[in-house]
């Protein structure tokens, strides 16, 4: 196995302690419940938001925890929804009387946990709404999702809550935002290669020297076809077609466009996809006002992509450009 | 293949088209030239910084240019130096009258093709200087340099010069500030697999199932030693005992730490690393100020990274906090 990893089993803990040295003025750790919280947590008076998910998908979600995004995460192991009992602990460590929003990428494991601990921390008091993203266009039901997964527009999602809640809206507003953005956010992905947990230390599934998969999932569940390895100039028509037909996208739109690295494509390749989906979308009547290049939510090291389209109307804008302090890319 | 490319031909000018849609307000591109520069470029009264090398080490050095970095990039092809009549242009493009800075990494076609240019731009009375980056410590020379090469310190060495630029220094305080940055800067990686260049098609060398290249040079250079995969434990050991002797670097000594993937490593792996280092560091008595964490200075789609420590002092913190405004993660 080709990675930088020691004890497979503490590659989740050695990696949340990592980001927390690196970021000892913004982010706690707390080794107990797995959980990164932001460092001045609970916020007084502010709605908290806490999301939680398989590890793996790294930027996603423990470096979007900080001031403007993410109050805390609970992460799982690599690619397991978290304990019940750590989103609770979480849900307990984040409460204010403002109360405390969940964003669930829809998986059935992590809506469970995360029902779960709604209903436990409900039952002490706290006040606890769910905001569920399902942008990929890919497939309608997935290995381990009923209806559409969530994937990388996630992070639009948690960009334009956090900044609504560090703003002082209410925990309904908050959850109006979410919804709204996830309503008019659309994304699917294109893998080159497999990715293999630490754990396990062989890849999740094969796929051909001269194969890749369209729709693929970022656990690596199946798309809508296994295809020979197409130019870059025909996944970015691919993808654009499933995404833009979807919503639909429309001449005069104005959108946020998102290339999300899948963990092992260069940086380069990212931005020659840039230049295609803009220049596509510019065909098409379509202004692109805002763009995200880079590793968003990942799935290890597998070598893929994904597009993710954001229908933008002012409110969404100005939420997107709002500060924030995280160890990534925001604005 | 397994990569997101058009004509493999195509790769960097596609690529730097993609890099400059991406970011109309602040960066310009021209084709003719492969020329990145700052939107706003000549800037008046400001010493100009200009780098090139070899692309596919991405972000570096295209994606460092804007305010407080670089002025403007000339890169070649993959992994090759820059025309001479590029680098020419460039200068010609940024000159002022306070002069242009080139910043070289130590290879022997960079150094070729900026000598040849510096002569001509002086011959049309452009003022240029040159720094040569050379942070490397695995080998004394190598398959293309004389002396050490130049790897992801070099970007320690840009924002630091760009921010004296920036701040009005003029050429020869900018220059003593990069030979300063250069002097205390120290790197070192490892790679677990090799890379392709898109127009190749294949690896560049052979790497067992497992092994590593302990010291690896950016272009794929052999470095000091093949060796079985290495725990990341002992990775971090390894790498950071031969450029903590090396400088030295001492107990109360305060630091920078960059750890870079080289292109195909995910950023868990990367966060995973620091943590090591940051508690290795600290057993050893040096207090880590400042961190940098992620892509800067790539091999194409390597899995590998690298670690770079800066000694720091209060000229250098103040210079590595300024402000800058490019694509990739500066402070």
């Amino acid at each position: 196995m080709k990675k930088f990893v020691n004890d497979p089993k503490q590659f989740v803990p050695e990696m949340l302690e990592g980001l927390a040295l690196a970021n000892p003025d913004t982010l706690t750790y707390d080794p107990a419940f797995n959980l990164i919280l932001r460092a001045d947590a609970p916020v007084k008076d502010k709605v908290a938001i806490l999301q939680g998910s398989g590890s793996g998908h790294e930027p996603a979600h423990v470096m979007a925890v900080g001031r403007g995004m993410l109050d805390g995460a609970c992460p799982g192991d690599v690619f397991a929804a978290p304990p019940m009992d750590y989103v609770l602990e979480a849900t307990r460590r984040l409460a204010t009387d403002a109360g405390v929003i969940y964003i669930v990428n829809n998986y059935t494991g992590d809506r469970m946990a995360f029902e779960m601990a709604q209903e436990l921390a409900e039952a002490e008091g706290i006040r606890v709404r769910t905001v569920l993203v399902n942008d990929d266009v890919a497939v309608k039901d997935s290995t381990y999702t009923v209806g559409r997964r969530g994937v990388a527009g996630n992070f639009f999602v948690i960009k334009a809550m956090g900044a609504a809640a560090e703003k002082g809206a209410d925990i309904d507003e908050v959850v109006r935002v979410g919804e709204h953005v996830n309503s008019v956010t659309r994304s699917m992905g294109l893998a080159l290669t497999s990715c293999t947990p630490p754990a396990k230390g062989s890849p999740i599934f094969d796929l051909g020297e001269d194969e890749a998969e369209l729709g693929v999932g970022i656990h690596g569940e199946p798309g809508r076809e296994r295809v020979r390895v197409p130019s870059a100039g025909a996944i970015v028509r691919e993808l654009g077609e499933a995404i833009i037909s979807d919503l639909p996208f429309q001449k005069g739109d104005r959108v946020a466009v998102m290339i999300n690295g899948l963990g092992g494509t260069p940086v380069s390749e990212l931005y020659l996809l840039y230049g295609l989906v803009h220049k596509d979308l510019q065909a098409r009547g379509i202004t692109v006002e805002r763009n995200y290049i880079g590793e968003y939510c990942t799935s290890l090291d597998m070598v893929g992509a994904s597009l993710t389209l954001v229908r933008l109307d002012d409110e969404i804008s100005e939420l997107l450009a709002a500060p924030a302090e995280v160890p990534i890319r925001v604005f």
